[in-house]
């Protein structure tokens, strides 16, 4: 293979009492990235378009795996790579994750797809690292293996694949402000109340079983969060509204994706879907901050090939 | 139905990274009680055999639930019950709580079957309540349930029944000393560091996916505790020796049964449980603390009917 023009879904991680553990792959949107075979060895960004991004390949995510994999496959051939982000960076929704998760994707097809989704999830989670500072695994994993996912172990790393009912839709609001992701760390408590901790776990378990069994009223009875939420919330104006207006609209459950500031609704099946979104935007409509807002399903897949040769 | 004999199982509570929140039953281990109508209203214990308890229904968790089972429904009979104890009470092995969960189980076979598994799972922690001054719920939702539980949430309470896979063996090991619940609770640290806690959840999502794929890895490498183990382990004699000798024998995890003394560990099949049965065993063998071991199955089905008119 000497190109490939891929899909790289946006993600949600932290997903409700799954802090740091499940996270899942959202359908249509994301990133569109062309991975080019070049005569020069190394990694190349010729173009950004979307965001406002370096292209300095050791700076910027994507860059970044593209020449890892390069160096460590020894490959005697170099990568020219474009990106058009599909969605903004910051919003919460896994923009490094796409990028970092869709290179390690490109490229392994370049080298003759030598490397499990496990490995490229280690590739990926480089990326996160260089554009974060930590090389978290959730929305990575999440863009890799489509789907739920739950990061069951970081030493050693082991991703577990979890089914998504077919009915499960997300409803999501961006409200345009920025979340430092230092301020989103700093607000969690280094300790918690070994009684909550054994809530978030029953809930967690709760929320996998429910997973498994399209069950979801235990899907919904699960998808809280006494943990995290409760601090990070007050980053996000009118969290509490948002929240309310899409469980009384019939959400299954909302939280906060990744660090925020997206606030993502699941519900079951297209009819609740819209009358969530109906709902979160009327409550969201006279708060004087700029939103976007979508509509979506699971992404099963994961990342997409859209054309190879 | 005049007349029920019945069987109520061991149990397995606090398993592993589920503490408070999985247990489940255990095959061929328990109690055998029988309950016949009287004419008198109000509960009788007339016979306890392989166990020095109370004959108080006030006092007694079976007498205590069939007592108020009998009020609730305003019952124009009374019972008589009677009670083998076929393990011992503070093994760790939920005696009480086979006791409760049998008392409710057998009331309301007399009473016309009017009680959802639900409802038994209640009266039985009313049981558990008196025996041991709290109203837990794992030990006798799994006698009621079978197989795996997940006790959900308690407020409401929400039992989920998990799958247990077919090959699925238990060795246990009974030291016979005995542990102060008291003690076993002061033991546990009120707060635990968060980043615990999520290595702790993301194992009780790995356990659960574990069970529902028949994926024995998983569960291995899932039957991790890192947040209660190391506390309590400290009241039982020898354990790290008992727990490795069991998992250089092959067994997927090993862990305290309840709040000890009683250490299981979880096997794939009769062959690797019969090498950890005899790696345990001879681990505890120059001691010099008295012991009793068991192997069995998961109980899948809980509470049996043994006989009935």
């Amino acid at each position: 293979m000497d190109y490939i023009k891929l899909f790289a879904p946006a993600t949600v991680a932290n997903v409700s009492c799954g802090f740091d553990s499940l996270g899942f792959a959202i359908d249509g949107i994301g990133d569109e990235m062309t991975f080019t075979k070049t005569p020069n060895k190394g990694a190349v960004i010729s173009n950004i378009t979307g965001a406002d991004l370096t292209y300095d390949v050791d700076q910027n995510a994507a860059g970044a795996v593209v020449k890892k994999m390069l160096e460590d496959a020894n490959a005697d051939f170099g990568i020219e790579l474009t990106m058009h982000k599909g969605f903004y960076p910051g919003s919460g929704l896994g923009s490094s994750a796409a990028s970092a998760a869709g290179a390690a994707f490109g490229a392994n097809q370049l080298l003759g797809d030598i490397y499990s989704k496990l490995e490229l999830t280690k590739f990926a989670m480089y990326g996160e690292e260089v554009a974060c500072g930590s090389a978290i695994a959730d929305n990575v994993s999440a863009a890799i293996y489509g789907g739920f996912v739950l990061v069951r172990s970081y030493e050693p790393l082991e991703i577990v694949k979890l089914p998504a009912p077919s009915e499960l839709r997300i409803v999501a609001i961006h409200p345009q402000i920025e979340i430092k992701t230092k301020d989103a760390r700093e607000v969690l408590p280094k300790e918690i109340l070994l009684k909550d901790a054994i809530t978030q776990w029953a809930n967690v378990g709760g929320l996998i079983s429910g997973l498994y069994t399209d069950n979801y009223n235990l899907i919904s009875n699960s998808l809280v969060d006494i943990v995290v939420e409760p601090h990070r919330k007050k980053l996000i104006p009118f969290f509490d509204d948002v929240k309310n207006a899409a469980i009384n609209a019939g959400a299954l459950g909302a939280g906060i994706s990744g660090s925020g500031p997206t606030i993502f609704a699941i519900c079951k099946g297209d009819d609740a879907a819209k009358e969530v979104f109906d709902a979160i935007e009327l409550s969201y409509r006279d708060k004087f901050v700029d939103f976007e807002m979508f509509t979506s399903k699971i992404d099963e897949e994961g990342i997409k090939i859209l054309h190879s040769f």
